[in-house]
């Protein structure tokens, strides 16, 4: 909301912004549709080349939005001409009015990019439960398809454009090389920002210029989202619109490459790797409230999608956040978290460690322990948390960050 | 923590507090045994009489704490003469260190009691990671023994000695009658209290003059607590203590019953139910920082179990919490929790309300929807939440306060 104060940026935020490069094949334009906001740029118009292959993960929510409904239809035919993001509005709950918008934000992007419906792609973040007029999109979209950038500028205001109560912009690029041709990745994010009554969306964009198939794509964004954006929490809550695509011109020109293990790909694999992994912490240091960083770290594990859960239990564990908030080495709560995880541990093999200070192990404090050390770890503004199972080798990392009173106040708007 | 400022008791606190009668064949003393704390009690010996039976549901942890390995031990074999719950130290993860405390405070108390150890239960609250020099109950335990009560004032200094950084003492009663013959329950409870270091933990112990068996006492526990402990939450985080004990001293005399669905247990099942519900409900009204006493009602779920988990997916979200912290109708994270609980859902078919006004129907806001009527209902200090599925006939009541900076503060203990 524009009468809103604007929150202090984030102490987690970068020192430097990257400047994107040029993607081939890609063009931006951005624009101010007055959904809600005045005063600041709410549409992202993003063209993409003819034969651009896209594909994209979705909220796992039961209660989807609206344009995750219409992305997941799109992706069942191939191609993608536009990426239209708006934000002031996340046209979620809005039943089949919801639908109706949708659709004709498609029909009126398609005439603009002029391509089929359902090569135009749709993210909307902002308040849920009040209709979307899509009727303002008209003009706008044919505007933008006239005046589309290449330069950093119009990356940077790409990422500007989709923030809702995001403290900073979120962009990330990356070069990699398959079969000797050069190719690049930018990606931009915007993360869990909030005001009552909006919902914290994340809404992630990857674009590179390599050339390469959908059944690809897919593969590597599935897998590429498992260590990064699934592996990140603020507040474990999930949004009905959290939505991360790649989106694929080919004007590099490289060689075709038709099964994502191929060794031709495996720069572009960890590029891409990378820069999934740096969106996805940058989003976790612009959690809300947030004023340290953290890094979950869970081995020992009897495999990794057991690590991975217990990982989770504790970066959501109200209690071990607001230690670290408080800057207090409570291994105690770190216990609990692992405890009510469900998975397999035996107490009496637990080590943990807060960055490099081992503060309990076999399942009672460490007789080395230093409060001092712990506590000069705890006041980093990134804080590290290690459990050792001593089970087995499952492993797993996950991001998150602190909780302190800055969420309360961001989300809880109060009025008495 | 002595040290520590005393935090203001609840406003959701209970305007009285209820007067416990006697319960044959239980006495009752309290002492100061300078476990952790000064100038206050810090241990309670209760006696039960020969023949006593017992039940238990302890926490699901994986790594829970000595004396519930103790206590699901002792259950084994029948028979209970003695509780002994101290607070300070919660011996938990204090690894071989812990065990020996617990088998030592059992030998102390079954030599006060007369008894085998394995008729003595324990439980402990308090700083974790520490070992319990349990030789301070050498004495103290003997003393109790010498001087135990029966009378009102008895149960409430018990209530009180179990209180770590709960705001209110916790006491409740119930009478029934078993074919004829009136029988009393009487319950305390401690809420999830902390101060840092100290780790949130959950006790109550109910005790009646009912002439029960064992595997009926345990029937009856199990399934009143689905009902009531297991549907209340503060923060979603499970202790490592946990501890819920029934006890029956036989001294009312009824006439045998050996079946838990007999029909002439109907009215203490009730009464019992009621009871865990009261002490249940008191928990979350003394939740951390807890200004209002949540309840989500959710009805036309596919089945119980599924309306359950979605009942706690909303009554666990920090964003649901926090908006009812601000006194916000933000129906639209009521739609996230019930997104993200991974149950059966249908967007285009839920309703929900805040008290009974509706505030979406068919996927949507309610076309009727008052602002001003729902901003009413936010305001009072007990604020319902309900959803209706509109797919079958599951339901599930659970409770919950909101998420405060008092949360923050108590948990925090900001040092910087």
């Amino acid at each position: 909301m524009s009468s809103a104060k604007t929150p202090p940026v984030s102490p987690l935020a970068p020192k430097s912004v990257p400047e994107l490069p040029p993607i081939g094949g890609v063009g931006i334009a951005t624009a101010q549709a007055g959904i809600r906001y005045s005063g600041r740029t709410d549409v992202l118009y993003l063209a993409l080349q003819p034969g651009t292959q896209a594909a994209g993960v979705f909220t796992r929510s039961k209660c989807p939005s609206a344009p995750v409904d219409w992305c997941r239809e799109a992706l069942a035919s191939e191609g993608a001409r536009a990426l239209i993001v708006n934000s002031g509005n996340a046209n979620a709950f809005t039943g089949a009015r919801g639908r109706d918008a949708v659709a004709l934000t498609a029909k009126i992007g398609a005439e603009a990019a002029g391509c089929r419906p359902d090569e135009i792609f749709i993210a909307s973040t902002g308040v849920i439960g009040e209709p979307l007029d899509a009727t303002k999109f008209e003009g706008v979209l044919t505007d933008c398809a006239a005046r589309t950038e290449t330069g950093p500028e119009a990356w940077a205001a790409a990422a500007q454009a989709i923030m809702t109560t995001d403290t900073f912009p979120k962009l990330a690029t990356r070069k990699a090389t398959i079969d000797g041709t050069e190719v690049t990745i930018n990606g931009i994010a915007k993360g869990a920002g909030m005001i009552a009554p909006d919902m914290a969306t994340m809404l992630s964009f990857v674009f590179t210029d390599a050339a390469l198939p959908q059944v690809v794509l897919q593969t590597l964004l599935s897998v590429g989202t498992r260590t990064s954006f699934n592996c990140v929490t603020v507040d474990g809550d999930t949004s009905t619109s959290d939505t991360l695509m790649l989106f694929a011109t080919g004007a590099a020109g490289n060689a075709p490459v038709t099964d994502a293990g191929d060794e031709r790909l495996s720069g572009f694999r960890a590029a891409l790797d990378d820069l999934l992994i740096e969106l996805a912490q940058l989003v976790a240091k612009d959690g809300e409230g947030a004023r340290k960083f953290v890094t979950v770290n869970v081995k020992g594990a009897t495999g990794d999608a057991s690590a991975h859960r217990i990982a989770m239990s504790i970066a959501n564990s109200p209690l071990v956040k607001t230690a670290i908030a408080g800057e207090d080495a409570n291994w105690g709560r770190v216990v609990m978290a692992v405890g009510k995880a469900g998975e397999p541990a035996d107490r009496d093999r637990l080590a943990i460690w807060f960055g490099d200070v081992r503060v309990a192990r076999e399942g009672a404090r460490d007789p080395d322990y230093s409060e001092e050390a712990a506590s000069a770890v705890m006041r980093e503004s990134d804080v590290s948390v290690t459990v050792d199972l001593g089970l087995g080798d499952g492993s797993a990392r996950v991001w998150t960050c602190d909780l302190t009173k800055g969420y309360i106040e961001i989300n809880g708007d109060y009025r008495s």
